[in-house]
């Protein structure tokens, strides 16, 4: 699925399948059901590959749900984006065997946070962007964030909301660069923590701005505190550009690691 | 200026400045006004090099105006740009000689049409992109478009509306290429008829469809007929990207010819 995140709570339904709204906000999950559901002629649930928070984008949602309805593949993909709101499409759909898991299944996620480094607010595109109005040096950013690179415990860059059982998680490339007034991070780990991409974003800015030296986000990394990392970014620039899965599943090359 | 222009009815303003709304669409110039007119103390009138339609976009719109009002160019471009709603920025201003004029010293303009070509809708980017679900050959489409370089009479891709005195203009590139499923439109020309670059898209697809020869375009340029052209293509996938002017007049590079 591809999604523009600007109008909803984030991926995650709020209340359960057909049960009366206790929260009025529109969710993609819950847009996706029941678009789902009106397809297949019964109550579909799904299963996402990464839980996007509110504001933010997906290139390449990956979802999967079970079910005795048989369509073709067109059939799925452009029934549901006709009952789908404007913001939210699916792009294409795969019969996949039964131990299939959209969620545990995936190897690693990859995200990109683009930032718009220039004195004056961005007008075009700023659904997708953040704004930063100091110069930002992007390669001391880059620098600054290898330190992240590797199995580590990134609980300096965890919400206390976050649910996760552990903070340890496989980073596997972290890569800033510019390309005329944007800056762009690009990260892909095993899985990540909730708010992570947002809090390291929001610990390399201070070193793009030269406010901190290079080494200030290996340090937060080893000292695992939350309240010494910078603020989290906010969501417009961040899209999940999609998971990544072992061949065998037979999805397309895209999300094939 | 930068403005995303899917919430107006297009550049120019409907009403007198003070007048009381004839008509209460919203338009890039009278918002333009309107800020610059705070911030300057005193009503101001712009011109602009390119006016644009309903739901397009500029990347680089040129404005001037006269005034008595002397601010440094940061504040004209901070403060007024604090007046604006969000779909809308001033990007920079310099001050410039009495007989410099936005639309007549503006030697070429420059648009970018934005089409995204796959079997479903697009939900991220919708604002900045059409739709095409038939594959197109954009080299074919490339091919075709090479008629329509250098003077000629465009009547064939002008709308009744348009209130040009003459039809000639000089195209001096259009380029038409892909990346991925993003099939992308560049053209530049002295100067455009009214609905000339959404009226030259629309008669590339068919060509891109393969539903008419690479021979056609040049045809219905000869032919000078506006009914046998394609129709309108829509105005969401098409970006000014800026006028050009001399280098005498010491504007930024991005607009320098």
């Amino acid at each position: 699925m591809e999604y523009d995140g600007s109008g909803f709570s984030g991926w995650q339904r709020l209340n359960k399948p057909g049960e009366p709204g206790r929260r009025d906000e529109p969710t993609v999950q819950a847009a996706l059901e029941q678009a789902l559901s009106f397809v297949a002629g019964e109550a579909v649930e799904v299963v996402c590959a990464g839980r996007t928070d509110a504001g933010v984008h997906a290139a390449a949602q990956v979802v999967h749900f079970d079910g005795p309805a048989r369509r073709d593949p067109r059939g799925w993909v452009l029934g549901t984006t006709s009952r789908l709101p404007p913001a939210i499409c699916v792009r294409w759909c795969v019969p996949v065997a039964d131990d299939f898991h959209a969620r545990f299944c995936a190897r690693a996620r990859r995200y990109r946070y683009s930032i718009l480094n220039r004195p004056v607010r961005p007008a075009l595109q700023r659904q997708y962007l953040s704004w930063e109005r100091r110069p930002l040096d992007a390669d001391a950013m880059h620098r600054a964030a290898q330190a992240l690179v590797g199995e580590h415990d990134f609980s300096a860059f965890r919400t206390v909301h976050c649910q996760a059982p552990h903070a340890r998680r496989d980073l596997q490339h972290i890569d800033v660069s510019r390309a005329g007034e944007v800056v762009t991070i690009e990260v892909q780990a095993n899985a990540f923590l909730h708010h992570m991409v947002r809090n390291i974003v929001g610990s390399l800015l201070p070193v793009g701005r030269g406010e901190r030296p290079e080494g200030w986000v290996g340090e937060l990394l080893t000292g695992r505190d939350r309240t010494a990392a910078g603020p989290t970014a906010p969501s417009a620039g961040l899209v999940f550009l999609g998971p990544r899965y072992p061949a065998q599943w037979g999805l397309p090359a895209e999300v094939e690691l």
